[in-house]
């Protein structure tokens, strides 16, 4: 232990590095000798200098919308909050004026001031869902601030910092690579950029997923190069989504939105896989896994509970419980039905009676839809030819009394 | 072959071609369906549009000194002024501004503006030896003026142009990557730079050694990526020095300067081996190599003669010769005299004389020289103990009046 530390410091150091190292996969650089990392190491210099620590994460000013799996990182930046260090907000929007130079990512025009402000704008709204506006521990920064400075001479010293091997042995870059798809010269330019980002904010430290921490560590690499204290790098796990398989994100339509309304997001919650409860507990919310409940479905009414009492409020997370409990056990509905998911977006009723085994044959499929048996969602269904359509937010099938399943698309 | 076009118009476009072609190894774009290379289009333009073409050659200011290997290149930019044509010397100020930010080549510290500009006007000096200096038909730029005003974002768009791949096909890149010696990332910038010198240059043309094609032809594509009509480039052969194996070169000090005094050129073209006599016509003179002496002797003298004419002038030339065959005729040497070459940079004479197989014993070479019958360039050695010191310029060693043979050191 350091020798020049009173004890009262040294406990809270070890107190801040446990909250903030809670559910963190890596921290560069990783424990010394005497079990210290980069983090507890930062900790410590900033109680004795008395200087709060600066935070950084990066955001995409081209994606506004976010979703718990951000929310997993913005927790993170909330706790160094609490601890009294700065989260800084890095909007990245010199690129973002660029787009894609090259043309081949459609998906990345480039954006005018306005769209990259009105974007930057929503972001922040659902950022402020998790963290503290307050102005001692919060700010806003662009890198357009920098880099609008930067010339090719810069650019060309910059680069000498780095190593063709270095870059091209970012995941992504070798995939290509190794499968000869195209990579273009700017595209190496990027990591360094970010990088880059780090040495104009002389942070402390960054965090990121665990898909940035190639990035990240391009920060401490360049902040060496210029003789600059290495920022500590904290990466997170990325957030598992509610198929159970991929990670979170929009475009597999798997995610729950920081701003989906109260009965939408406890739904989502309890449709959750089982056994993701752990790691959802650690990941979003500062309830200990040892002390969750036994049972999943009740495991998932308190994350439900927590959640839509963060994002919204405690009244709407009741309200949306007993919405949730009266929509299923009012209708008999056991609360822990099995969950049968299908690769289609629509498949005729007849098939998915078949499918989930409730109908030997089209025959009996029908025979089940004209006696008005067969109920989705509680509603009588009786078009033998009626077509169901199928998201990744589950429905239950029924046929009679006694057999009750929920359906869902695979996300 | 082009109908809107006189017949005049045609043979001059057509006798420029013949010019300007001879000894280049490469012209691109080759040759379309009815035989027209890049050179002769933009000759026939040029022609049409009563318009002088701009010929591209960069330089390099931190190796001012130049040779008979760059008088190759300078000798065809000097043919497209003789056409008319603009030669356009480009010195590549802005890098050696900079110097090797990697600190790695210690050949690259950065140099002063100063040192830049002595540089510049020491290569010039030699430049105006073989290209006009006339103003209508030449131009000194420095790339300075265009790199200085990019940014990151021009940078980034330029990058854009080119993928990875691509750069790394270079030779030397392609090479180190095999080796897994490290290549800095601001290398890889450097082919886009030059590029974009002939972006911001609007040239016509670009001449460059066949060493330099890569990097020429960078500026082709950047160029069409830009929607301006991309240059010609034409890639000359790298002459062999002395030594008859290597590309001429300071480094390998198998050179002739361009401001050899006249009695060390026309010397040093002597010692040239017989079998690179057509090259040299060739690449140098505008003298045909069906027109050369039938004797290796008499072309070497051809070769010297012009040579020193040209950089120095016809009295010195025949100065030069005078002298040469006096001290070899005079003396009763052989003008074709076996060469010898050795390894060391110095050699006891006793030694020497049995490489040579003058002497089959240390004692019979000490006989000789005690006899006064040893000579090196028709003096004397008296003592047995003398060491020579070796150069790539030859010597002539004697034993007695009937042995004698050129000894030098090998390149």
């Amino acid at each position: 232990m350091p020798s020049d530390v009173s004890p009262a410091l040294l406990k809270e150091a070890q107190r801040q590095h446990k909250l903030l190292s809670k559910g963190v996969i890596n921290t560069y650089p990783e424990p010394n000798a005497d079990g210290h990392d980069g983090l507890f190491l930062k900790i410590l210099k900033s109680l004795k200098d008395d200087r709060p620590l600066k935070v950084k994460l990066g955001a995409d000013p081209t994606a506004p919308d976010i979703h718990l799996g951000h929310a997993v990182v913005l927790q993170k930046m909330r706790d160094f909050q609490e601890c009294g260090h700065i989260a800084q907000f890095l909007i990245g929007d010199y690129t973002a004026l660029i787009g894609d130079p090259s043309g081949r990512n459609k998906t990345r025009p480039p954006l005018t001031e306005e769209e990259i402000n009105q974007n930057a704008k929503t972001y922040m709204e659902q950022v402020f869902k998790v963290v503290k506006k307050d102005e001692s521990v919060f700010q806003l920064l662009t890198n357009s601030t920098w880099l609008n400075k930067l010339s090719f001479a810069d650019t060309i010293k910059l680069c000498a910092q780095v190593t063709v091997a270095q870059i091209v042995q970012r995941e992504d870059f070798a995939n290509r690579l190794a499968q000869n798809a195209p990579i273009s010269m700017h595209e190496l330019l990027y990591p360094i950029m970010q990088g880059y980002d780090s040495v104009a904010m002389d942070c402390d430290i960054e965090l990121g997923g665990t898909d940035q921490t190639f990035n990240c560590l391009m920060g401490r690499q360049l902040m060496q190069a210029q003789n600059m204290p290495p920022q500590t790098v904290m990466t997170l796990p990325l957030l598992v989504g509610l198929d159970g398989t991929d990670k979170m994100s929009k475009s597999k339509n798997n995610y729950i939105g920081l701003t989906d309304d109260p009965a939408d997001m406890f739904g989502k919650v309890m449709s959750i896989p089982d056994e993701l409860m752990p790691s959802y507990f650690e990941l979003l919310t500062n309830i200990g896994t040892d002390s969750l409940p036994k049972h999943p479905m009740d495991a998932k009414k308190l994350l439900g509970q927590t959640l839509v009492t963060r994002f919204h409020d405690e009244s709407a997370a009741q309200a949306a419980q007993q919405d949730f409990e009266t929509r299923f056990s009012k209708r008999d509905i056991p609360e822990d039905l099995q969950t049968f998911e299908v690769e289609e977006a629509e498949l005729p009723l007849v098939d998915l009676l078949k499918r989930v085994e409730f109908a030997k044959s089209n025959n009996e499929a029908r025979t089940f839809i004209k006696q008005n048996a067969v109920k989705i969602d509680g509603e009588p269904i009786q078009d033998i030819n009626h077509v169901h359509t199928l998201t990744p937010a589950p429905v239950v099938l029924q046929a009679g009394k006694r057999r009750m399943i929920k359906v869902q698309k695979l996300a």
